[in-house]
């Protein structure tokens, strides 16, 4: 399936850093804990960091993008009235130039675009819940206990189609004029970035004989 | 003055996590590289991730927020017939509680919402496109040369009041029901992330008598 599947979807700007593979799209997706929410509300546009859920397998065109909120949150409450965008960005390194003109960052981002569906089977509504944890740490949910029906009664979960969706990643050195370049005299090149874990802090309430469980050593530093 | 003054930027949700202080703001866009622009474009809200620079004495009330684009990029040269929201977000941490339901993340973000103004003066250009340049390395931009005219006239900066935003953080443990904590054997606790710098690639064309200028020192492991 083609990734950007409509005029809307295709990227416009920047064609040469357009991704086409949806492996392009999965990998965004794993690389990264929070999305960028857009929805209008009021008639206002409103971009929120919240956490975010995926299964391919989802019953969505495409694979379904899970979302989740209280059901007082009006962002997502009202939200399907209408549509909505979801964004992931992974930022990989600052791209330093001869010129401010050519400065650039390294980059993975995933645009998603569409309306979403109200989650309303009890059964998808747990898949989605634990997939949205186990985002933030692979394994977590299967360490947890099921969630209970005041749980549920009180959250609302959404399910995005990860159908319409488009991808841009810039990777590399960066691109000066040749004139910049002949010129001299200006150092150029790429400072790496990546999201670390640090040393973990465990509750002060946690029984002393309670171990970090291995999915939270696989992720943070002991 | 007050960080939140108008209905629509006061926090209705988790209120315990607003922050009221100007300079909470000033934090959240000294910790980020990059923030992400929702647009409404032909009806249709989107998220684009973006460079920005911040100036507290600029011109706009508040001071002002700075984006630039191309100017083909619609989501900038349209964006300016109606509203923006520019978030900037810092994750700190993965809160990691006993139950799905409580699980949460350490963070600190801002939300600015306002009308842009397509900033026309050079002066101002030069030092918005500067303030865009040294969001990611501080200093950078008196290391390079002038802005040349053809570049200048390729570039559309947009000004963003500083004026109505919002601002949220969490911090510290996971708050887990009493009942979980009395049934116990389960670990809870955070895992800290933070954004690196890792080894610098110096680009093959640099000159080798060019050293590593020290405000890339400054960010980067050499």
């Amino acid at each position: 399936m083609q990734l950007s599947p409509t005029p809307r979807s295709a990227i416009r700007r920047g064609k040469i850093r357009a991704r086409t593979d949806r492996a392009d799209l999965a990998d965004v997706l794993a690389s990264s804990r929070i999305c960028h929410l857009g929805v209008v509300v009021d008639g206002c546009v409103r971009v929120l960091p919240t956490a975010f859920g995926v299964d391919f397998d989802g019953p969505d065109r495409g694979g379904s993008l899970y979302l989740h909120g209280s059901v007082a949150a009006r962002s997502l409450v009202d939200a399907p009235t209408g549509e909505i965008c979801v964004t992931v960005t992974v930022l990989d390194g600052l791209v330093l130039a001869r010129s401010a003109f050519h400065h650039s960052m390294n980059y993975r981002s995933a645009v998603v675009l569409g309306t979403p569906r109200v989650v309303t089977d009890e059964a998808e509504r747990a898949l989605a819940l634990d997939a949205i944890v186990d985002q933030v740490v692979d394994g977590r949910s299967t360490h947890l206990r099921a969630h209970t029906k005041k749980e549920l009664a009180a959250t609302v979960v959404l399910a995005l189609p990860l159908y319409e969706a488009s991808v841009k990643a810039r990777a590399g050195d960066p691109v000066d004029d040749a004139s910049d370049i002949d010129a001299g005299g200006v150092w150029a090149g790429v400072v790496p970035i990546a999201e670390t874990t640090g040393k973990l802090r465990t509750s002060a309430d946690v029984e002393p004989e309670v171990a970090v469980p291995q999915h939270v050593l696989d992720v943070a530093d002991a």
